[in-house]
């Protein structure tokens, strides 16, 4: 992450402002308000605004005239209940802003989770800066041999070294090349006069999928540990996961309550098909139970292992 | 309206409560913060919470590092901007919670703007309170004869007197009936001991659709606009335009700039179909224009005219 | 449900026309297309229309030329692994639209559902009919004793008598006054030409929750689903199960494969928090586990029991 | 566009099934289902399913029990109501799904419109194609110099020469390096069996924007008119206005007589602001008129004068 004096200036003036206010206010979130918190090699995420905190949530589920809340255990009770039934519109009630700086293709990913409002950076009205994502060398890895959509083992030597430079090279090109087709020089300077300059939604088409973009995006607290869920998971691609794991930490700082009860019960839970449910039953009650006779999937029968371990021995396939 | 003491007592205590924040805050909705502002005869909208200004808005359009905000002149000029040409994502970045009591007709028709959040009051969980909305006089209006969904003339005289008794009459009766079934008094009595009491998820039903309710309800500002274009204009129900009203002073409060720009752009302009261009283009060059030539049906050209005025007798049918 | 013969003419005319198509068609729903299923005393569901089928679940997962579809047995396991791992976007692929009768109550708890389209029968502008649901004997229950929004045993004797006796009571008095303030008799005609009659709009207001009101809802296969769970669950109020049961049985017709795979991971599926994941481990590990010692509430404890039922003697609290 | 023979057969095939149905059927969209309508250099349309028709635009307006259609002529006037007056909901009731093939860049934009429903081509799963979008020299436009996001004069000579020999190089470049990574050959063979290959969501990263994806889009009638006012739009950029081209001819062969009323009340309306009324009416009414004395900016009076042309000299500035 490297910002310009010029926009550390902007973030210090920022976090100066202070005003009395009646609305519900999180000291914890004030102190790392308009900060930028580093992800990735020149990704960051800056909590901008928020609305809200745990009280909302008892307070909108309460339907209140006051705060709604009353002892912190029956708080505690209440958000835990709403989120084992699922009744989900009191966690809409809070709000949270974000900026974020992020690669193109994480960008690509992060906007399929529709109900957020996002305002991105437009290079059809701006030039974008010089900034590309490079993997760490521990995160450059193969195709996984067992999961069509995931990675492997890390590369190493001189297969890592080869990609590493690619991709370098490639993007260092293809900046030089939109400087040149947009006809300025990295200081915004025209470099001939006889030329025209590309228009610039057109000369951006020429970057490729890692270079940096940036947008605010506001989700509302439910939609967010939605988000989360899939995001922060083992399955999400790691360089979103990279995101995912910073906005748990904000997630905990804004409303720990909620984000003990989301970890209880959605990030580390488990969800037993019907057939699955049996199995476990079976086992419990004492009885021999094998994948074959489970009728669940070779894939499914690994996941309920993974959940449970080896009982017994008659858990084994 | 009429608040209990405790829900007075509670608004009390949430309008003591200070801390301070580095968000952006306005003095002007911190004032009437909470304050239950009354609508119709049992009714009311509380601000219960916002998030952003109308430098929110400006700078969520610029993706700055700061508030994004220039001269008052500048911002003014972009919000304009952003109005015209329906660059709606910067609005969507300001967000406003809302308290309101409302009748279950009303809330009936609100409910159809289904960008916002919501959380209503239960009456499968509560029993509803004995409020139920009956008309002012000059409000009691005939079924319009030139729109099937409008009201004509005021009522008066002897019908007057019997529509509105027998609102009040069927409504009282309603709700005697309602705790009856409950088996229960108004201060929440057994009545009587050989009963169980109907559930309250069934009694409700016996309910008139002029109860009150109320909820929760969070919107974002540029869907909020898009709620008080639709429920602020003269073709909207009565009733929800008494709130509708409310809410424009609480917007004008709260984001002023966008206000003007919403009611230059939005509540007071006006949408020309290509047909009615031509027939304005035709005016303004002096030629005759009249309805039968113009292709415009009687409706449209009834607007046009509305809008416009009589010109130079051209413009007449 | 009584349609009248003018309504039962349109839907045989509806009913009548074929017409040759290139897309998916499902005969077992072409079969009941337009014909009202009858749910409750007076309400129905019609399917109107429909989009796709689990070929079309196949194919957009794939983003396949043709159907995409391949052997059935690969088909249904990958539409099982879509619905495991909440791969939701080609469940949102196909779209159902229903025609819907339901009592007023029933239509404000079934639009919290936000992502469907609705057309409402408006009564600005037409005039309800004298219809209004009255609960089955057996289904007239006391308000829970251990569920704050449930339902408890069934009323009997003289006290079902009395709240049965107001309800229809209520319903019919409320219904001979709202056509009085319109100034008209059932077949429309005018009562006095000395009046003007109220506007629809105001009248309705007299009008109790359980009258029937009706409308066209179109939703994606992906959140009927998730309205299904939610409103198919026992904690759903009788009244929407009733209607959510029917709206299983037009799944099962609809896409089979889909629905066997709701069925399996969602509607019979459980979620284990993570603490409760560690209980059964503990007794499939054979250790002695108790309430107490769980750290589970009495509630969720009880739902594990309720889940799982006894084992060992150790499940027990 | 070049659709390999696999895909022409699966597209073969798919336009081989007939089936009847009694569902509202569209012969003209018939006629063209499944086939690919060529957009940009390797770009497609293709009509994939669709519901409904103006009939069910109708249908749902009046909440009827049959088509709920009368005569063409009333059909139509009520359809040009509901689109005057914003009347929504019955526009959502029709549905309509398409393959597309696109630039990423243009993907980009397109997914700003979040109601509709998305299944893209999974670049971690699969490996993209080698195909890549070249502007026609026609379209290869200098930046604006009055609109800092739009295109100018068209590049001409050694300039253009050069932008399209650096787009074409770098993207050549790009894909032989993507495989690479990949460590396999356009017939998808492993190149050295010493490498085990980048995994695919890594090596996507160095494709640049203009590489084509793929995904299946389904949206409804309202939504997409409201995608097109934008997208077929002067001010979009001309790469994603050439998919709503041919978007607009198919909303033509769908929906004839809605498109017909979203041509005369969107695409081809214009909006005037209060101050733009005024201006209009003192035009009207043989006041002198300029932009000095009227309030409106000068880029505001630059687009009444295009709209409604000279008159009478009054309307010069």
């Amino acid at each position: 992450m490297s910002l310009t004096d010029e926009q550390q200036g902007e973030i210090f003036e920022a976090r100066k402002q202070a005003a009395s206010t009646k609305r519900p206010t999180v000291p914890a979130l004030e102190t790392i308000l308009y900060e930028a918190i580093p992800v990735l090699d020149h990704g960051f995420i800056r909590v901008v605004d928020y609305m809200g905190d745990d009280a909302s949530v008892v307070q909108a589920a309460r339907v209140s005239y006051g705060r709604g809340t009353k002892k912190v255990q029956e708080d505690r009770g209440l958000i835990n209940y709403l989120m084992r039934h699922h009744h989900t519109t009191p966690f809409e009630m809070a709000e949270i802003k974000l900026h974020v700086k992020l690669p193109i293709f994480v960008a690509r990913q992060w906007v399929r989770h529709r109900t957020a409002n996002i305002n991105e950076y437009s290079a059809r009205y701006s030039i974008l800066d010089k900034e590309f994502y490079i993997p760490a060398a521990e995160h450059l890895a193969a195709q996984s041999n067992v999961n069509r959509q995931g990675r492997g083992t890390v590369l190493e030597g001189e297969e890592a070294a080869a990609v590493l430079g690619l991709l370098k090279q490639d993007a260092e090109v293809a900046y030089k090349h939109y400087l040149e087709m947009l006809n300025q020089d990295e200081d915004g300077q025209t470099l001939r006069d006889d030329r025209s300059g590309l228009a610039r939604e057109l000369a951006r088409m020429d970057l490729s999928l890692n270079f940096y973009t940036q947008w605010y995006w506001k989700i509302d607290l439910h939609n967010l540990m939605g988000f989360l869920r899939l995001r922060a998971d083992a399955h999400a691609q790691l360089e979103i996961r990279a995101y995912a794991d910073k906005m748990l930490d904000i997630l905990k700082a804004w409303v720990p309550i909620s984000y003990d009860a989301f970890v209880e019960h959605r990030l580390n839970s488990v969800t037993l098909s019907a057939t699955a449910i049996q199995v476990v039953k079976d086992a419990l009650s004492g009885k021999t139970v094998s994948q074959k006779q489970s009728k669940l999937s070779q894939r499914e029968w690994a996941e309920l292992v993974s959940v449970f371990g080896v009982l017994n021995g008659e858990f084994h396939d």
